[in-house]
């Protein structure tokens, strides 16, 4: 059985392109050691985070400058050889697996932290820096860089899937944040999008347009992206409530309130008992919300004053702070941690993840149902959500091996974004379309917005070479 | 002489298309009154408040729905006939100019309201819909539209130009405030783009692509924007400094430090005395800041604590504060006027705009030495600026029989624009390329960018019916 075949998108013929043995020796003669064909290498080139499978890429390419990224494109270009750009490998909706064949171009190694603009607020940084790195870089400077998708992402990963998580309710995602992109095009030509200006009217919006492209448009290989000032005063809250519906009704009326609050993440009972198996945590088992707010002192405290009010008049237990900087580490790791902890509760498990978002009115409606018929599916599950957005994700917890409970999930999956699709929402919030979401692309915003997109897709990569079958299969 | 020939990316060859009568004859069949070849209307659809002048397309449409748009594209498209979208006429760069001949496409009938989702903040409007007549539909939901070019435009025409304003320093341009948009394409056919929901991963950010592109790539015909509360506490002042230099230093330290300030407007000493001779506004005649303070009413005492003793530290006088709303309105309006208060200086002139925006911390390089350059040119010249932006505008006031005076003018914008491009800065913060800076942008991205714009552009518009000849020339 094609493992892809239950997302009906993938049910289309894929074809595995033919890799001529003359570009392999071409690569091999450029990168040497650091073109391989080793089948370890390649099967960790061949997947990422998602369930899904496919034979790995034919060969892998670890490029240390854009140089090195623009010969490899070319080449595999005169031959129409697929190119899947790699980060570090935290993709959850298969966008690195070799569908159709080709090469994997790893870009981890292009990873200095090129200029620091502390005065401006802007940083300049290869593609393969993490999130991690990148604050750590710029640390000293009083500034960090906030987006925050939980996993320790490249920056060119977090731009090809328009990255967010958990500080995008205040701070915007990959969209909002990335001034300027230096791209290789599906032809090996450097080009440059953007500058170090925060707004700018001069043409099409090519940066835009490559942020969110899931790599099918060309490779990043720099990212120019905003810095905040670190807040004054940071305080971090845990606060349980009798029920999600609880917490939510509270996480609406605080965005409606225009409550300027810096993270409002919530878990449900269920992965809050994950979690504290995982990490021995000992919270309550209960819905909570994990809050954080950004601001000057006084700011800070008029936020936590409001947000405890709204939360009490729902019903909910008085807040737990976080004090110490140690304290709200320990936190979001928790936080950050679900994902492995939900894993780990169901041995060889896969999870099945879902990302639809909705205005924030329509959050309630959205998730309420939707928990209600994954408890009677009998598949277990993990909800958090960056529920400040109106975007939560389960993980329905599948057996790989049964394909009854992976049909069970993506029923399911099906309900929500069919649910989520009807309350003006999107598919995807944060993830990406990637291998599992064609369909629902094609149902949210209609035939006609795809071809556009497929249009531009032939216009810019006419021989289908850049992370085909992504997004949509030409 | 061609008009249009002192900018250099405009001297090549225009042709005017040819307008078949068939064409004409269908408008006006199913039209009737609402299609008109009279000249007077076709004269007042062929300019904008840019210097450029060009022959007047060959008839206007008043369209009155979606389907009057996509009629008329799709018979346009038929006989390869230019299409112009037209809103109120406020562009400044000719986007509206029939260069290679046409149709205008009036959409300014196209002005209901249509839906106020306040619980969302968010709402939907046809493209006609002004942004005070949309400000003035919502007010009572205590919510409102921040984006405030100045001229009093239509949401159609701001996205198409992807502008921002006095408030984009605290709120964003229309890139970060457009959530969703209906499109008529090239072919004719009407397509979504985005949704309600406030942010997405699903597919290529067509939304952004198309804001901003100038209706080259189609006629946008509903917009959905993002809604903001009205600000608890708003209180705005007026600050005068000894120098355009102490001021601009003010400015970039607000920025530096974070201070949420939800607009600091620079105005030079000299396009202060026009104001005041204009409206009769008694201002002191020095370079002053207009600024204003939106949030909670401690939020808004701290911030502007903090921005006065910055102030002060620069020399600056006491702040002057206009704190009821029918002061601040007058305060606005003024700002509002500067335009017309200098052209009104000048009698029988025009002026020309620059439109340059650096990074923060380049600010007072980019601007002091070209207020040094066009105080040495004689040009009289009106200067303010979103300087919390990084943006602001000259307009060097011109005598259109002076060709003379044109050629200084211009060669005063292209020494600002190599200036600001040296500075990692853009030759447009907000609007648009239009005629004016085709050879700007390639200067500034690169020809390889503006390959990949022209390559979409003749993927979704492979006729080259929309609004032709801007941006880039095919």
């Amino acid at each position: 059985m094609n493992p892809l075949a239950t997302s009906s998108a993938l049910q289309a013929d894929i074809q595995q392109r033919a890799v001529p043995a003359a570009l392999i020796d071409a690569l091999k003669k450029r990168f040497a050691e650091r073109c391989t064909t080793a089948l370890v290498v390649r099967e960790q080139h061949g997947r990422d985070e998602s369930s899904f499978e496919a034979p790995p890429p034919a060969a892998v390419v670890f490029a240390e400058s854009t140089a090195d990224v623009a010969f490899t494109v070319k080449m595999a270009s005169d031959h129409g050889v697929p190119v899947i750009p790699f980060g570090v490998g935290t993709s959850l909706e298969g966008h690195l697996l070799a569908v159709q064949g080709g090469i994997s171009l790893d870009v981890g190694r292009m990873n200095q932290v090129l200029s620091i603009n502390a005065e401006d607020l802007t940083v300049t940084v290869q593609a393969g820096v993490t999130r991690k790195q990148l604050n750590e870089a710029v640390k000293s400077t009083g500034l960090f860089f906030p987006i925050d998708p939980g996993a320790d992402a490249t920056l060119g990963g977090m731009s090809a899937t328009r990255a967010s998580g958990t500080n995008a309710v205040r701070y915007g995602t990959m969209r909002e944040n990335v001034l300027a992109l230096e791209v290789v095009t599906a032809q090996g030509e450097i080009i440059h999008t953007g500058t170090r200006a925060k707004k700018s009217a001069a043409g099409y919006d090519l940066t835009r347009l490559l942020v969110g492209s899931e790599g099918t448009l060309g490779v990043i290989t720099e990212v120019t992206v905003k810095l905040y000032p670190l807040p004054e005063a940071i305080s971090a809250a845990i606060c349980s409530f009798p029920s999600i519906e609880a917490a939510v009704r509270t996480t609406i009326q605080i965005i409606q309130m225009g409550i300027p609050i810096a993270r409002v993440e919530l878990i449900d009972a269920n992965t809050v008992r994950m979690v504290n198996n995982y990490a021995k945590l000992g919270l309550r088992e209960e819905p909570l919300l994990l809050m954080e707010f950004h601001g000057s002192p006084a700011s800070v405290k008029e936020q936590a004053e409001m947000v405890q009010e709204i939360a009490s008049e729902s019903g909910s237990h008085a807040f737990e702070w976080a004090t110490t900087p140690e304290e709200r580490t320990r936190l979001w790791t928790a936080r950050h941690n679900a994902y492995f902890a939900a894993i780990q509760s169901k041995p060889g498990c896969r999870a099945i993840s879902t990302d639809t978002c909705v205005p924030i009115s329509r959050l309630a409606d959205c998730l309420l149902d939707s928990v209600a018929e994954a408890d009677a599916s009998g598949i277990p599950y993990f909800l958090v959500g960056h529920v400040g957005d109106g975007n939560f994700h389960f993980g329905y917890l599948i057996d790989p091996k049964q394909p009854e409970e992976r049909n069970i999930a993506e029923k399911l999956n099906h309900a929500l974004v069919a649910r989520a699709l009807a309350l003006d929402g999107t598919c995807s919030g944060e993830h990406g379309v990637g291998l599992h979401k064609m369909d629902f692309l094609v149902t949210e915003t209609g035939a006609g917005a795809v071809d556009m997109m497929r249009s531009i897709k032939k216009a810019l990569d006419p021989k289908n070479i850049m992370n085909p079958g992504k997004i949509f299969i030409l």
